[in-house]
């Protein structure tokens, strides 16, 4: 997108006066008083973008879509709902021992752990934070990454059932660091787990199907 | 166990004066520092019976064993070091699906969620009180109970493994109350979560042992 400071010369509509990390940080303040406040289903892109006194396609291009947005704004360097349909690829067949590779190989990094664990600790110790968080999740990853996986409610009932396995692991790993899951090595909880994501993603889950 | 007011006397080694309620909070409030200060496993009967000023055999006489006493001490009206045995009773091959519904059974109970969401919250957001829990499901859950399901490590594996999913189980439906797990039927769940959790207590874990 070409510069547009002689083009967009008001302030309330253009880019705000300053450089662009001006800008991108007036961005990241106005979408987490707008997350805050509205929840993630209720902030727009617009919203934010009056907020901060920028065009709504400035902050389309510095962040991309609201969910790369809201991974800025909460400062964790990975979109999951970017980066989960990339994972899942187009072999849902395939794709439980994948995401259990992703999450542990991503969280097993102490940069990434690190904040990862602030952030389960605030989103499960707060209840503002929980409910912010938990629009994201359900708008991101269990509807539209449901969606994928089967239509509808079952879609979104696997998803639920993936984000059960996937929290708890984070949660007695990282969080609690039980042992011996949180000395396990990768290998041997993809063998473990894998299967049981890929149950979600596929099997049968009622007995009747099963049968 | 017969009254010993008159045979012990002595105030530091006896039974304290005041009545039967008020020794035992007297033993629950030695117990919350005792854990608080040496952890699950560094507090002993014996510590916590000097420090309320009781015989140790008191406090076996009111609680039970020390596992009980941990559970009356954070008051939750279950002791799962107890509870969790006689659910897998003698058949381990059939134990998933009534694992996963006598945990949602007891949750689904509002008295039980409210004071178990608490506990939750305060284990996750909190590294002392993480500590200590962490203590207790080390020892009693995840080494005994292991004992239970195989022999040595293979044991302590698989009840992490347990965990993790009965974890992610408990804070996403009561904690985060995220959909449509949160509303899903206990029947509905059972059947979709039992054979997982079958799988880690007797199932193939490994990539050579499943092929």
């Amino acid at each position: 997108m070409a510069d547009r400071d002689a083009t967009a010369p008001r302030r309330r509509r253009g880019r705000p006066r300053g450089g662009r990390t001006e800008a991108r940080e007036q961005i990241l303040a106005a979408a987490a008083t707008e997350f805050g406040d509205r929840g993630y289903d209720g902030a727009t892109i617009r919203t934010i973008a009056e907020r901060a006194g920028v065009d709504s396609a400035l902050v389309h291009h510095y962040f991309g879509t609201k969910a790369d947005l809201f991974a800025a704004a909460i400062d964790i360097p990975i979109n999951p709902a970017s980066a989960i349909p990339e994972v899942i690829g187009t072999d849902l067949d395939t794709a439980g021992e994948r995401l259990v590779r992703f999450v542990l190989e991503l969280w097993d990094r102490p940069a990434f752990r690190d904040r990862g664990v602030a952030m389960l600790r605030s989103v499960i110790g707060n209840r503002r934070t929980a409910s912010l968080m938990v629009g994201f999740v359900s708008r991101e990853l269990i509807r539209h990454i449901g969606e994928r996986i089967a239509p509808g409610d079952e879609g979104r009932t696997r998803a639920s059932l993936v984000a059960s396995q996937v929290v708890g692991l984070m949660v007695t790993r990282y969080v609690l660091e039980l042992e011996p899951i949180a000395s396990t090595p990768v290998d041997d909880l993809v063998a473990a787990m894998g299967p049981n994501l890929q149950r979600y993603l596929t099997g049968p889950l009622t007995p009747a199907a099963s049968a």
